[in-house]
């Protein structure tokens, strides 16, 4: 099913660091119908490199969306009963606004001139497209990675817009070395002279750099198990000492190829923002308890993690399901055993679909019930 | 007490690809003294980025070596009993030949014109420099990481010529994502202009390149929890939205701090050789059994790994044992409780001295009553 991407364009956006954004234009996708009570409305949220095409295909590139099959006829989000969005996060480079766009004041790209941008500013930005859409409240709010931040935001920061979220392999904050995988990538991209202070739009842009960060997290989207069973130690040439510093091992060709296709796709300063936005996320603003933040929770919650995720841990899991806990919220907490390392939310799709499929009947029964 | 670096020079050195090497230089210090039956000698090996000064101070930098708290009068390898030698691996740039030395034939450096090696080249040329100090068997070979790959090189290679080896934090063979975190390191390397093929000697080296490829490397070499405990969240800036793209959190700061550094003690071409070299390792050459590779191996071993090293983790380490039992290799093995991840073997000294002292003293004892 071809899905094409629509546009939503809004005055002005304030965001956490003082500055406004105007106007501000939001790339997004729906898929399925939403109903006459307007009560079957699923917002997914994606991870940092996705984009608005979460499911069907797209006219543009001929590809199935990044959570196709979870989204469908008959698939966990089941677009026969529910009407899904999905919208491209605030600071990307695929529809939405970004470092990329043009700024209207000076007529040129914004590149380094954007103003920074946290979670919180893209949960912001995403509310404003749901009100437009005359939505009043969600179903559910849901995704994976920095998907499962934003959801977390959501629950926190409009409680009374929500019934349900299901976070997935993702955390309430990002650790040192979650920072620090993002910081080498940033800076491969910052070495690199052809990022140029990020003005590098009518030229060249920062491939090399651009593409080692990709490299850096392709290896945490997996894990060790299963780079040994995709690539083990299989080499690319025959000759066992001849290395020259091209490519030896099947694992050195794969990661050079998403790292190169990736620089056709994602804006390098995009990279940037979103990345610190990552880093800076924090439900629970430094000094106040993860608890405290859920004091005006309301929705139910489904949280989801991996055995293999060694990016987003299960423990960090664990600690969004105890304060959650503490607080009397419904919350349903479950590890899924999976190799595919943090991978496992876009792969694993036996097992999830049996939990969001029953998780979110259940949330629909109750609320046509109420 | 200040060591001075010492030189061996030989004619030529034999490499597993059919290339010679002539001549070749080692660096290399000795600690302690050697006894008159020559049984008390034990060769300490680097890690990656170590050099030959592993204990002591060095009249060079004042800084004491690698391993100081390891190596010394009543420490672990103790320098009023034994006498301990360190060299500079083969491919270094620490006074032993490597792609930054001079090659006779042109009178340029060779820069990628070196040719590659192994650990098994490695190991030969360290055996070259035991033979020329009158050492028949030494009382033990240890190092961790890579220097753990070469003492179990030796163990296989020169059998007759150890009476026990201590590999600590390593493995028989490089995993996919082992091999993908050096890769990603060699890429930034190969990407910097300044690289220039190699050819930088006479201007600016890949210092960009050079120091994103160690930033990746010291989180490897930390551990999820060590990095909370050292750096957590905190900012060093205190405007939180403020985040500019220089310097936000500490880790950051660290890792910026040790990328920068590292480049005024490395040679980049070393870091392509010496880890292509680890990649490479492959203790059972492919197609054989582990087990099988231990056959004629007459050592006792001493096998430590560290609980959170996630970059050379305990399955590893398990793998060699269980090879050695099966061949009824006499075999401690150790899995040390430590937060440091790999660093582990660098910083984790009260344990590690326990486990080698007693080790080292039964060996030594059994050796004189043999």
């Amino acid at each position: 099913m071809v899905v094409e991407v629509k546009k939503a364009v809004f005055d002005s956006l304030s965001l956490d660091n003082g500055a406004t954004l105007s106007p501000v234009e939001v790339a997004y996708e729906t898929y399925g119908r939403l109903n006459d009570t307007r009560s079957n409305a699923i917002l997914v949220l994606h991870a940092f490199s996705g984009d608005a095409h979460a499911a069907g295909i797209s006219p543009e590139t001929g590809k199935p969306g990044w959570w196709d099959s979870m989204i469908g006829p008959g698939k966990a989000f089941d677009t026969d009963k529910y009407f899904v969005i999905c919208s491209n996060v605030l600071g990307g480079c695929r529809g939405t606004t970004g470092p990329g766009s043009i700024n209207p004041v000076t007529g040129k790209r914004y590149a380094m001139t954007f103003p920074g941008i946290t979670i919180t500013d893209m949960v912001r930005l995403q509310k404003m497209l749901i009100d437009s859409l005359g939505i009043r409240k969600l179903l559910s709010v849901s995704g994976g990675s920095m998907g499962g931040m934003q959801a977390l935001q959501w629950a926190v920061a409009y409680p009374d817009s929500i019934e349900s979220a299901i976070p997935i392999a993702t955390t309430a904050c990002h650790s040192a070395q979650q920072i620090a995988f993002n910081e080498v990538g940033r800076q491969a991209i910052l070495f690199d002279p052809d990022w140029n202070e990020g003005n590098y739009y009518d030229g060249k842009p920062p491939a090399r750099g651009l593409a080692v960060a990709r490299m850096v997290g392709h290896i945490t989207y997996m894990s060790d198990e299963s780079m040994r069973q995709k690539f083990g130690r299989r080499l690319r040439s025959k000759d066992k000492f001849g290395f020259d510093f091209s490519v030896d091992f099947e694992v050195e060709s794969y990661l050079r190829y998403r790292g190169g296709e990736f620089v056709n796709r994602f804006d390098a300063n995009s990279y940037l923002y979103i990345t610190k936005a990552m880093d800076y996320f924090d439900l629970a603003n430094g000094g106040q308890s993860l608890a405290a933040v859920f004091e005006s929770t309301r929705a139910r919650f489904l949280v989801i993690s991996f055995t293999s995720d060694w990016l987003y841990p299960s423990y960090q899991s664990v600690e969004i399901v105890r304060a959650l806990r503490s607080r009397n919220v419904d919350v349903a907490y479950c590890e899924l055993p999976s190799n595919y390392g943090h991978d496992a939310f876009l792969v694993e799709v036996g097992e999830q679909t049996e939990l969001i499929r029953g998780f979110l009947a259940r949330t629909f029964r109750e609320r046509a019930a109420a």
